[in-house]
């Protein structure tokens, strides 16, 4: 199959991707089938496809992110989009405007689609009830980062070949941790069994809601586990309030070499980064063969190559144009 | 018409564009007339065309401003050119350079046509004197900001069929405004009777030498008013120096339902943004059926694509190739 | 010969640009001489060619530079590439991240090339030994700079048509400047006779080891020089701690009409830029028939692309591919 020849696709339907509640198996398994396509057919690749040919992406991010902001811009080019940055600090959000009045104003530049990063939950569901172009959520304060949830997974299924009937612990700070919410949403709707582990102070307490088991002890679970996921301790946003130490933090749930030694032989090792050495993994443990880490990197330009897709296909869909 | 076939402009005869003071009409005319073309041309398109292929357009703001520089961004990409950022707190004026060799350094890079945003009136003008790269004026402090007038009047002119005949009100700061200048000259010499509007302290008493109507109560000339240009309060310049509050700012020359029902009912209602809602305009104006706001943006994009076009026309056509 | 036709290159071998240290006489000349082919192929051209075709270029830059990024970025991009930007205060390493990390997850994004500045001497060639990308060093502290030294060393020979047998004066800090080591490397090893000249406090006491010979005064080598190159004073790094003041500075080492006056009639005058007028030159020599300030700049996009080019084909090789 051609690159450009997008594999017909299963149930998506979705006109934004606001977040993985709600989103069915079925609708899961599409975005994760195109990221495979993508991942089989730009292997080693350097291809362009066309894609999103003329259209234009725009990143609206109001909270700091490298990373996530330069992946679904790479993501975006590659399909053939322009893409325009805007941020909080160089927005007109500073002369006053308000945030939807900004997000109007970009969207009546001919932008088709707005890849939103906000510290306030529903942020871009806010957008999305305004705009007529296809939202994104790139993170929205504790809430949930669906691409990375989807990266996470993906990079799951294509090591063990399925997710169901797996075991996936979240180890760390649930409570304030997106990328948990996220995981918890998708890995649950597709038949994974799903332990939450962390201080019980960063675990929320009606948590088991969500369709989730939890564990307070690491070495505990260890032994049951296909993938442990290391939230990111994040230093920035709260210091020493919700356990004692650093180093008691890293002695009960930092992933190392002795815990390696305990757990099953292929486990894998997930974070979502950026990490912070010898707190949620040592070294050895980050750099060896259990680690995925830079998998997760690399799969998450092709996730969101997948989502950029599907909804510009559905956008299209909705115009009366071609699928 | 093929969207790559430009079509014969009328005069033009510009290097640059540094402001609509001395324009002639029918200059005026052939920049709408194109920006008609393309917004024709590339309704809801998606195409890039080729008529900048393989320029460099270099954005020189040494004032923030994230909407203009971005829609010069997205219209010279339209038009095939590569672009460059640089703005004042990155550029090596921080390490001592003058405006003029960086400037010089930047066309040494290739640069083709030169966007300028400075604080400065007439700083667009010493570059012009400079560099061999065509100069875009996109805000000399209180002097021009002439794709801005020229949107305006592209967007009045789409809703209206004709600019002559017209009358226009722009309303508030007139006197640290060059949006009103632009506006202003350019409506004047295509025919439009033109009031300014605001608090005395802020129109310049000789501001009549500019072929304008002078007016102090909104409500006065709304009845025999077209269009409504409201000028942005700006918060971040002067603070309540020149009028008592914003309360009685928004009392006195704020658009609001009341005063919409007192003017004729076809009247436009144009904000070059970004806005202060409850200030320059109440919410239901901003999103009511007389606004125009958001056309604007969009315009803004097709007339500087249209500026773009002409200005690398007349280059060609100086260095003796094709037009 | 067509502009995509690179003509066959002479020895290259090196997978990055990490110096000009160590590199031989054939391999500068192969760098030279491609630079040539682009300066002539794409003279007046506005050809975007394919070399680099669906690759990325990621600018990590923790040091503020617009002028090199940019010209790194329009060699990449008329080459075809893609190009990202990181920067240290937009990066995850205020998050905790390492620099190693940093440098892994942009190459996990599917990056191909890294153009590293950084004030840590060496701190590219950290990155070589851990990426499967190639590095080009865009400035490492005091140590190199090497793209900078082969535009210097590229307009020289453009201008005489030759570098052996010439003699170069370097003027000013010589101590902190990779400018200066990377240009004694090149015009070193390519035969040039280079002096050293400046105040002796920012001389090494041991520079004769590189192969030049060191002078106090200029007016006393002035006469026999070809070439001189004057290096920036870093106002930003270091005020007055090393000359008494810089009126006396620019008497003893500033290029001034006198002084031109009393050195060869075809005397080149270089500068590195961003220059300080009245200082490390005058106006009038800034501006004059000797000085190739801006060819500098023009050239440095060429040069960068042939760099470019270079690496991508040895890489190519490597991997098995086409040359």
């Amino acid at each position: 199959m051609e690159l450009n020849e997008i594999p017909l696709s299963g149930l998506w339907g979705e006109r934004h991707l606001l977040g993985l509640e709600g989103l069915s198996a079925e609708q899961l398994t599409t975005v994760l089938d195109l990221t495979e396509h993508y991942d089989q057919a730009t292997r080693g690749g350097t291809q362009r496809l066309d894609v999103l040919k003329g259209l234009v992406v725009a990143n609206l991010f109001f909270e700091n992110s490298t990373r996530t902001r330069t992946s679904f811009s790479l993501a975006a080019r590659r399909l053939g989009a322009d893409t325009v940055d805007f941020t909080a600090s160089s927005s007109s959000l500073s002369k006053g405007e308000t945030f939807i009045d900004t997000a109007l104003t970009i969207e009546a530049m001919g932008v088709d689609m707005v890849v939103c990063r906000h510290s306030t939950p529903g942020a871009p569901h806010l957008l999305a009830r305004h705009l007529k172009a296809s939202v994104l959520n790139a993170g929205d304060g504790t809430h949930e980062h669906p691409t990375q949830g989807l990266l996470d997974i993906y990079t799951i299924r294509k090591a063990r070949g399925r997710i169901s009937g797996l075991t996936v612990a979240m180890v760390g700070d649930i409570r304030h941790s997106r990328v948990a919410r996220s995981n918890i949403h998708g890995l649950v709707t597709l038949g994974a069994r799903v332990i939450v582990c962390g201080p019980a102070t960063l675990i929320p307490s009606d948590i088991s809601r969500m369709g989730v088991e939890v564990a307070y002890n690491l070495d505990d679970i260890l032994p049951e586990v296909d993938c442990v996921n290391l939230l990111r301790v994040q230093f920035e946003r709260q210091r020493g309030a919700f356990f004692p130490s650093i180093a008691e933090y890293a002695n009960l749930f930092g992933m190392n070499g002795q815990r390696i030694r305990k757990a099953k032989s292929d486990l894998l090792v997930l974070a979502p980064g950026p990490i912070n050495r010898g707190v949620e993994l040592t070294p050895d443990v980050a750099d060896g063969p259990h680690s995925v880490i830079l998998n997760q990197v690399t799969n998450g330009l092709l996730v969101r190559m997948a989502c950029l897709t599907l909804l510009t296909q559905e956008r299209r869909r909705l115009q009366g144009g071609q699928s």
